[in-house]
């Protein structure tokens, strides 16, 4: 069987992917009196009168909606919100099976970010967390920003800050590897959409101050006359501060890192060849890369990361948004804050250590079990200590009940 | 432990009721290659091209939503969202357990009608039907009015017709008991909520003619001058056609029928002694009846039903919306009409047959296995053959698979 035949049969065979679980069996009038009428008014009674016990009596505290329009569905475009199930239901898969969390897909019949944005909020009383996927930017820039404000619950859009946080983790191990710091290096990212951003906006907070963003018109400055719009007029703010103009081409010149996050082909070996010398390839496009590994290498490239898992350095989301779910939901955080960013890239970075840290191995391999449990205690943490967790326990106590939920998501 | 403990602590201890369960293990490159990038593109592709697909390749066909503002929770009235979610998680347990539907608890944050009705129309592609539950009169009526045009996927308020199927089932068999038919019955609702006028209706459907509904300020007539709501007036003109006024110890007698859904000790002996010889009485007020069963016998009723599971006939919801949604979802049915709830009544009632049948047992009991199955198979062939479904299969292959399915429901 074909890729295509054999994922086709995948999905049919069981009518989709997920499914809802039982916790409590109902087999008689006991269990029926207990998890249904009349006993169940109990915990209604307790929510009504303590709102945050729904934390404690029902499934809020271990639950998150995958919300997506289908407006940016992998390569495939504005598919819509129907034909965008099988990838959001793929997606609860992978929050349950790394991490424990329970997540449901809600694909949403519209384009209108004003309509996205109330319908999340009109279900806050269910979530206690809301994971954004495939929405066309520069609505999805909106309707983070305004949920992140308008609701008291977690709400990542995991196209950014997921993608961001992997690539940073791995850039991380290769600043290390190559005896660079942040704050010296030049960074050109190719690709101003959501991913591109949302990297240069964290490596801007680990201190990287000279950054050139690309978009297809060039290098991105202040002022530049064509093609800007408000996303890029912000990212010119804090970006290209020489406001150079030209082409990728002009600005990769003497570059450390490059970060595609664009289009098959767009950095050629001439280009790389201008780099810095042991440059770091961060090459993303999907399914075929900015550059292929082979050609970067042959053009001096020291360490290169891709999106695909047949390559070395697989930046690859799941690294990420599982554990932050399981370690903000752990906390019962109201949002997750850039220094929960950076606990999940160092945890990342940090699982390997200096003795078997190499070119090929900058980032943790996708099933590495030690992944999601050390990036939900990390985060954690890091909630309790930046005051945006409800829960005041002992963080010791958090870590091991994320762990040993972690296990039991995996079904162990 | 007191119930209250026990249902306290059962809902602490798991966080809830409900989880997601995976249909396909992720636990190699393969299996993510499948389920998630690149494979997942296939079936989206599918979809996009063959929107009906959606049915083959996701949760969709097997998924509903229960639907709450928690304005009407059980006996708790206006509660909120939140504080409804243990009971709209419980209705999810007793989908999955009775009948295998994967159902989900979306707990909206407003009394809004509109918002309601546009934020499940925006949900519509990741549901296969719509469980309405617990949202005050008379909003209810117009959201499910609207969703039942304005969606292509079953919708049911079960406060309505759950109890409504339930009760006139029960009353199917009584009628079979005494001799009588229901083209010569007369009937006396009390109470003109939700669950009363959708008993009437269906009442009326099945040839009852001499029906009086009584609310707080007794029978309600056409141009009675107090009291009186949009609802109303329509139940004024199907009901009472003598357009007889007075208080329900009035209108009682000589029935044949008491329909209770109102409060404790609204029924008297006396008024029962004014019905017909061996008068049928269904008092559902919770948790105390209108009339307790011991004393309705005193006073000459030959049967009594309740809604609570220590007596006798008890009018139990979960009979009807499991195999409701099972016998939907499997032939994919774009509408729950009115023959399909008349398929589950007679299906319900059918399962006593005339050697078991007698007063104390005209209603199967709420854990009896075979309802849901037989429901399911009524309502998934009265689909077809109404023009309901989208699914063109052989009824009895639908019959089987529905049978089966209901087994995995319990774990089997």
């Amino acid at each position: 069987m074909s890729i295509r035949e054999e994922a086709l049969h995948m999905h049919k065979i069981n009518q989709g992917k997920l499914s809802t679980g039982i916790k409590t069996a109902v087999k008689n009038a006991k269990d029926l009196s207990l998890a249904y009428s009349p006993g169940v008014a109990e915990p209604c009674k307790e929510i009504y009168e303590k709102p945050e016990t729904v934390f404690d009596y029902t499934i809020k505290g271990n639950t998150v909606a995958v919300v997506s329009n289908g407006t940016a569905v992998l390569g495939l475009g504005n598919i819509g919100a129907e034909a965008a199930m099988p990838v959001m239901e793929g997606k609860a898969v992978l929050f349950k099976s790394f991490a424990g969390v329970d997540a449901f897909p809600i694909c949403l019949n519209t384009e209108d970010a004003d309509k996205i944005v109330e319908t999340v909020k009109l279900m806050e009383p269910t979530f206690g967390g809301v994971n954004l996927e495939d929405i066309a930017a520069p609505h999805c820039f909106e309707i983070e920003e305004r949920l992140k404000k308008e609701t008291n619950i977690p709400v990542f859009h995991d196209d950014q800050h997921g993608t961001a946080i992997v690539t940073v983790a791995g850039l991380f191990n290769a600043l290390k590897l190559t005896g660079r710091k942040f704050k010296d290096i030049k960074v050109v990212a190719n690709g101003a959409g959501a991913a591109g951003i949302a990297i240069i906006k964290l490596l801007s907070s680990y201190g990287v101050r000279d950054i050139i963003m690309c978009d297809s018109r060039g290098a991105i400055y202040e002022g530049r006359p064509e093609g800007m719009n408000p996303v890029k007029d912000e990212v010119a703010k804090f970006t290209n501060i020489g406001r150079e103009e030209g082409t990728l081409e002009d600005a990769i010149k003497g570059a450390d890192v490059f970060i595609g996050v664009s289009v098959a082909g767009a950095l050629t070996k001439e280009m790389i060849e201008t780099m810095n010398p042991e440059p770091i390839i961060f090459a993303m496009a999907n399914p075929v890369p900015e550059v292929m590994p082979e050609e970067a290498k042959m053009a001096g490239a020291r360490v290169i990361g891709t999106g695909r898992s047949d390559f070395p350095n697989q930046v690859n989301n799941v690294l990420a948004f599982p554990g932050i779910f399981r370690g903000a939901l752990d906390v019962r955080a109201t949002h997750i804050n850039e220094k929960m960013k950076q606990a999940a890239v160092e945890a990342i970075a940090g699982l390997i250590d200096e003795s078997e840290l190499n070119a090929d191995y900058v980032i943790p391999g996708p099933f590495d079990p030690r992944v999601a449990p050390a990036v939900a205690a990390a985060v954690a943490k890091t909630a309790m200590e930046t005051g945006v967790s409800r829960l005041k326990a002992d963080p010791e106590e958090v870590r091991k009940r994320t762990m040993q939920l972690s296990l039991i998501g995996k079904g162990e």
